[in-house]
């Protein structure tokens, strides 16, 4: 008998049962470590992680990443799609915020008791 | 002026500091979550954290994710050389416990103050 325990339960404030991902968990979890598994976006999500509030406009992560703005825009897509950052339409520019609970979920499901 | 953090730091009990991560620590900061960022290897961590005091011998692994155990070793190694878990030699068999503290240290380096 296997007992089914979703990232959100593990995440959240129940007493956590380690209990074994699924295949379809695994599947997730996965995703938010492969957008990580690259320097850039690590690079890019420490940037915002040090920006005012958390926050960052794009035009402001092309230039210390030394990358042109469609390519950081393509890595910051893969981040926003893996719920690793929330992104912002402001006027002209995009604004992205580090959203720490996809990390920290996809952490927890990890973790030993 | 860059303030140079390292993911030691960051992992530590000292106040933290949100900075830039240098390319150097990106680097080894998206190694362990590059290893992270397959669903077998997040099913055979996660079977470990499940395991009696959060270890777990090579030859319970190899069944529940349905693959041999030449397959099973090589994601393994990569855990292990990620620093993702720690490998001890028991007589014929090999037992790898979860490090808890390679993951924290990955992700406590992404994290917003």
């Amino acid at each position: 008998m296997s007992l089914p325990t979703t990232i959100e339960a593990t995440a959240c404030c129940v007493p956590r049962i380690t209990s074994v991902l699924t295949a379809e968990d695994a599947e997730r979890v996965s995703r938010v470590f492969k957008a990580l598994g690259d320097p850039t976006r690590v690079r890019l999500l420490s940037l915002i992680a040090a920006g005012a509030g958390g926050e960052a406009c794009i035009c402001d992560l092309t230039e210390p990443v030394g990358l042109s703005q469609g390519t950081v825009s393509h890595h910051m897509k893969l981040l926003t799609d893996a719920g690793l950052v929330t992104r912002e339409q402001r006027g002209k520019w995009a604004y992205f915020a580090l959203n720490d609970g996809a990390l920290d979920a996809a952490a927890d499901a990890l973790r030993s008791v």
